[in-house]
């Protein structure tokens, strides 16, 4: 990681951390539910995308709460969706960024239902950030939703169980993607630019941006499955050979996986062209995507 | 039940279900997702919720094809809590409305997506809702997540859930019910006041119905676990007392609950007093939660 991005995270990272928790300890609800909901959230991870809303308004010049806000949103939702993905039922795994997952430690019915919370909390959070106007809100939760429900996120999880099944084609694969993990990044990216009043051009851009970008990072994760160490990445590496899983590897070959890859972080750069502000925290966003070991 | 209100109900609830069914049918997504959200829309159920905003709107005389939107949006609500309540790792049901639970038709995994699709689903309705004004739709999703998440639904399932272990004490029986299904139910009736413009009195007078409505409601609920039968609930009956689970009738004798539940009734009656307008579809729906059989 270059020294300008680990200086935005190390800026950055305390007081969304510190958004993130208060939001969550200031709600009226049960004790466990509460400790459940704040385990995951605080089981770390790398607040990819929280940091990208603050990516994209410090671009803006968009010092605003408010980003922190959005950002800390954005992790609530990919954290339910790690609580449920994690569970029995679905992927059944029992470790997660080095730790004990939702369910081992509060039970299945609990991590269901701490799910359930952290993803209806999201939108009354959105729906009372009192500093932006109700319009700006509205855009902001219709997003999410579409980003994050049947239409993006849980209906890439859907296509990514089905693909399980048998092998995908590479428009298949893309498609899971696009869908499973890309909405979110493009949500997190395009709320950016929706808070921080990007003209059309520079909003476009930067979808095109979180396009390419959601594709690379889910080639790196297929990449690191095969070449990382189940210590570098906190979870079980190997587990897509193991299960047959239809992978860019595995449909590519490695090396076709890394050129792939490479493509998808030219094209990234290539959209950031179109913007006329300092991109640079965002160029080495992409770069460290596409480097990460875990 | 009484003509009235079976005739406001035969004259509303067709245009619900079209408009609940084809506010799922319309999202672009996988096709076994969007049949598994369907499948427990269309299990039936009294849609007690939806009709109680189209009540309520019904007395302040508006007509809005949103009152069948927001009601929709409820029933979505509704039904995916019962699918994350009935998987195995929560109640652990198969039938529900006399029909197989969601997870015994559609495995585990796709049950747990289709009630967190159906969550999600419910913010991005209201905040596209055009015809209202932002303020409004911003004030109905701040509603609908306090009521549905940690602070409302959610947190009440995990009281229930806590309660299951030992014997709870009349108010936090109370307090579970007021969250586990008051708030959903209040939030039906203050939803309808919101779409109407209620002043501030009727508001007040409407979620004092609804407090006591929500009691009364479960109330009647525990009672029909004992003197209903199976094929009337369509669903298990003697449940709680095999069980052992906290209820009214366990706390208070049949006949306490059966004076407790009378007791609301006469709340919930005086409160409508409260407000000018005509309250008599609203009395008899009160009528019908405490004298139904399922």
């Amino acid at each position: 990681m270059t020294t300008t991005l680990k200086q935005f995270i190390n800026d950055n990272l305390p007081k969304l951390e510190e958004e993130l928790y208060s939001l969550v300890e200031n709600i009226k609800a049960p004790s466990q539910l509460k400790e459940s909901m704040l385990y995951s959230l605080k089981a770390g991870g790398k607040r990819v995308r929280p940091l990208f809303v603050l990516a994209v308004c410090n671009m803006f010049h968009n010092n605003q709460k408010e980003a922190y806000t959005v950002g800390a949103v954005v992790e609530m939702i990919h954290t339910y969706s790690l609580i449920h993905d994690d569970l029995p039922s679905m992927d059944n795994d029992d470790m997660r960024r080095g730790k004990p997952t939702n369910h081992v430690i509060y039970g299945d019915a609990l991590a269901t239902l701490a799910g359930d919370a952290l993803n209806t909390l999201s939108f009354g959070i959105l729906a009372r950030m009192e500093n932006i106007t109700p319009e700006k809100r509205i855009e902001l939760i219709n997003l999410l939703s579409v980003a994050a429900g049947a239409e993006g996120m849980v209906g890439g999880q859907v296509l990514d169980m089905d693909g399980e099944k048998r092998t995908l084609s590479l428009p298949e694969l893309e498609n899971v993607h696009v869908n499973k993990t890309g909405a979110l990044l493009r949500f997190s990216i395009e709320s950016g630019a929706v808070l921080s009043d990007a003209t059309m051009e520079e909003r476009f851009a930067l979808v095109e941006y979180a396009h390419h970008i959601g594709l690379a990072f889910q080639i790196q994760d297929d990449i690191l499955d095969i070449v990382g160490t189940t210590e570098e990445l906190g979870k079980t590496a190997g587990k897509d050979v193991e299960s047959h899983k239809s992978t860019y590897p595995a449909l590519l070959t490695l090396e076709g996986a890394k050129q792939k890859l490479e493509e998808h972080y030219q094209f990234a750069i290539a959209a950031l062209g179109k913007i006329d502000k300092n991109t640079i925290i965002l160029q080495e966003f992409a770069q460290y995507i596409v480097k990460r070991h875990n």
